[in-house]
């Protein structure tokens, strides 16, 4: 992840994941990659940011409440946050918000 | 930042703060620990996430509007805004959303 998402002209929806991680990969790097990988497929997807220090932040841009919605339901993501709740999580959050008003400066 | 802010039952207000780094720190990580200090005196301010790798993430959570105006009229952190813009942003984003939903686990 080396840019900012290139999102169009609000209103767009915004979910922001936000997680501590418990100790050792077991395998969630290679989960969150082909989670990045699928999510960049769907319908609707608009662009996504990430960083992770103490605490993990992922968030994902999308067009509508429909394509969120779609997304949750992709059986592939429904076993990846099985196991994210299971081994890779102490704790997480998740938030969908509606953007209606952005600034900034590009590179 | 070692914690996921503890918010309210939604509707409640993000603000998202992405940047891309200029080289040097130039005073960076002392301002920006000041300014959380300082949001988190402001009347509205429920909470704040920050991560930082090849991009930088910082979400603050705000009871409304009005309490994310105030605090972007704020004096100092105007000038560190001016300062973000003229000495340590190569690229940055802000973007206003409206949380509606919410869910999670916490530790």
């Amino acid at each position: 992840m080396t840019q900012l998402a290139d999102t169009p002209q609000p209103p767009y929806y915004a979910v922001i994941f936000t997680s501590l991680r418990k100790v050792g990969d077991n395998g969630y790097a290679e989960m969150a990659a082909r989670m990045l990988e699928l999510a960049a497929q769907q319908a609707g997807f608009l662009g996504v940011e990430s960083a992770r220090e103490d605490v993990g932040i992922t968030v994902s841009y999308w067009a509508d409440l429909e394509s969120i919605k779609h997304w949750k339901a992709n059986a592939e993501h429904q076993q990846a946050r099985r196991l994210g709740h299971e081994q890779w999580y102490s704790a997480f959050k998740v938030r969908i918000a509606r953007v209606e008003h952005d600034y900034g400066i590009a590179e």
